[in-house]
């Protein structure tokens, strides 16, 4: 049966890597659709992302990659089906009601397995798309208690990504660690600016004449994580807090709605805390 | 009772316009809350936009005014409330999705009174929402029988905007002149280039390095009426055209909202096929 | 004579402000050219921008101003003409050859009395302007006694405003307390993101996808000056720190250059550490 | 000896077309530096772009790649070396200026043989740089005739690219043939908008609320050859087309200097009036 699917290898930068690569996916007679390699020349890393067409021979295909490329080579292939996303939320509509949205007319090609809230204030919209909405409160758990319930309801679903669709709780390291680079959330900011909690208010603050917005994968550390999609926006004096606000909506459900698509084509490869993306 | 209104003044410009104005509206004890004005210095023309607190009486604040500005003066003075906009569709979901959206969450302060298409596609999105829809088919129908049944159905409503919301039917000169700089539409090309149909078939076929969207107010000319918004995105040779026309939505359904706000907020003036925003 | 002066009010918002303003400028014959104001809700401070042509009794129309306007108004009337400036610059020649070039072509309206470097690599390009060029090194020298020769320099022009073009030294408080509001630095980066030294190579460490350029009047805090201007440019993982060097130096240049012509045309407000460009 | 070279592969699409070329670079012991590859689905026509470094036996490599591709394969090895311009000016200083102050400083990698204007204008400003200046008047000529006198002045310093920074004149299909995808021409509008002459004036008169410039190579109809590169910047009713014309300079300079820095580098292919830049 034809299939396409998406080789993603990285490994130490070596003389003849693509060459081996692609070598033996002519050899697999797989056609090769799409190819973007890059060398970090600094960590001297290499990254290649090829789709491929053909007939796979997974378990041999593999082989054949690790026998000839370099000892430490991550080698994935991944089929190019529908991925399948959690959404965590908390009040805002705007990002969840974009990826609805767009996954409704087909702008986003995602199976919504579910919306889990921290409040049960965005059922309404979720059902509305015919998507099953979970409330799992925090009140009266500990974070770990909370963070535990969350996990176990999305583990259910077994999905390939996480979206934090302005999901305004801090997840605790053990929840990271279960999902590592699979958890893509919206920081409201041009990160590094403005860290934290009401970033609009520090901006209005500080008086700048940009505001932005930020996807990132989450780490263990508050809006550090690797950075997979920025856009800004000018402002200027008339911008009170709110009318960033209302203004940055715009800015961060594109954001995160573009950065999910980026993931859900295997396009990222994250390495030490940054994102390239091909 | 204390309200909120909003004051718009063109003329033939004038020494001590601004000042005029402003004094009518000291002695009627209202407050201004913004003021912002604009001389077009080409037509020697002036407009003026005062938003204004306090009571009204609106005759003799109006007679004030004309009494004291020049004779060609328009003077409106609109209450600043929520507007009613019937949106006009045909297959494609994004702007009307946004629109919906945005409404939902309270993003876009509309009432939207009704969503008629010449397709029945959108009917289930709109009613998701709750929102009437009406689907009132082309088929069989001349244009002029076509839109004068849009027409009724849309009077029907009273709306003060009409929103074109990737409606693919020209509409006819009556319909137009009915709805004087009152019908908004959202074009996929930043105008003039790519006027009438496919803009972005014809913009990969040009090999473009942007793409982009433009909303204005219809005329009796295909793409050419006065210009409210535009935005572009950056593309490159990677981009087919049904590739541009999945990113172009997003900018599409942006520029589109914010002119859409622009408006509700009486902040468009229109003069010799030219847009004042103030 | 007729001349053009800008009218610069600043003061605790009241009623029928821009009413007595407009109309002891009525009184007075002078005709409005341009006229912006603007009221900051949080602080109820207002500000406004005058633009007038007649034949000005300078005297009697701020008396006339005072008189009217509350207590702690500020009224400055700046001539409309061609301001001085002193540039300040290190080695690096993009910002100070923008602005020559500007000025050379008549892109930028400003008479450049002098540039002065801590370092004598610019001469020969300065020069090449016919502009004088002065290197006062700070070898040897405490930062106090450096920025005291400076001052003593550029006092000697009696400039308007003072560019720091990529003067890659702190200015000590007493320097900072001489030109309060008249100096303009530019920061190679989207302030407050990456303050201080070598904000590309933190922005290349950080793994961002957006490089930027902030202009801003300089305090006594290191980069926490009132911004002006800022712009971004997007960039990807195959940007190493000095391509993004290379790439921001437009956007720096460009930003200066406009942060720099606000200036020249006095449409700048400093209010609490931020900018009103009226 | 060790050196770098570009090579510049275009053929039909096939399978394994990146495999050959890889394999015969590795059995060169050429080191690929980077890759870029891109097959445009529509024409079925495969690009790549392969920087090298190694010893190079040039003959046989080339031998060996067309012996082993498609019959109709372009390959093209490049010397990664400085490329000579020359720029063809008429009045207008802020394009040339810009590349003559980035050559100066080192921010564009490339010898400026000489500058020829059509108008004695620009002599000054280019002799400031120690670069020759020829004027070559239209005056008395037909245009062939003057083209002529353009080629053969051109022709004298045999440069790879030919650089139109704002030279006002539409140059002959002779000219155009003899240079073929080697003249950069920077137009001042976003393409395929507001061809022609006086694009700003244009665009004040349709209103429009971007405007742009459009860097391209040339060919024998005005302003439609392949576009390099384009950027847009947001503008208002406040703009007369004079403005437009000083906030445009800053864009169209950019997107000049930015092309110019791809055609130095050897990223651009030409296809079909398109460009490919890898």
């Amino acid at each position: 049966m034809i299939e396409n699917k998406i080789l993603l290898t990285d490994c130490p930068d070596d003389k003849g890597l693509i060459s081996k690569i692609t070598n033996i996916c002519y050899k697999h007679q797989l056609n090769i659709i799409h190819n973007n390699e890059f060398v970090d020349f600094e960590t001297k890393h290499f990254f290649m992302r090829t789709e491929l067409q053909g007939i796979f021979n997974e378990e041999t295909l593999l082989t054949d990659l690790n026998f000839s490329l370099p000892e430490k080579t991550n080698c994935r292939l991944i089929s190019a089906k529908r991925k399948r996303i959690v959404i965590l939320v908390t009040k805002e509509a705007h990002c969840l009601g974009d990826i609805l949205m767009k996954n409704y007319y087909g702008g986003l090609d995602v199976e919504i397995a579910a919306v889990i809230g921290n409040h049960d204030v965005l059922r309404s919209l979720t059902e509305r798309f015919d998507i099953p909405f979970f409330c799992i409160s925090h009140q009266d758990l500990t974070r770990e208690q909370h963070d535990q319930l969350l996990a176990e309801k999305i583990d259910e679903f077994a999905p390939d990504y996480i979206v934090l669709a302005k999901y305004m709780r801090v997840l605790n390291p053990k929840f990271v660690a279960r999902y590592p680079n699979r958890v893509i959330n919206i920081h409201h900011s041009f990160l590094p600016a403005f860290i934290g909690a009401k970033p609009y208010q520090q901006a209005y603050e500080r008086g700048v004449k940009i505001i932005g917005a930020t996807a990132h994968f989450i780490n263990n550390e508050l809006d550090q994580g690797p950075i997979i999609m920025q856009n800004v926006i000018n402002i200027d004096h008339t911008y009170s807090a709110e009318a960033m606000m209302k203004a940055g909506r715009d800015v961060e459900k594109t954001v995160l709605s573009r950065a999910l698509d980026l993931a859900l084509h295997d396009r990222i490869f994250v390495y030490k805390n940054k994102t390239i993306v091909l």
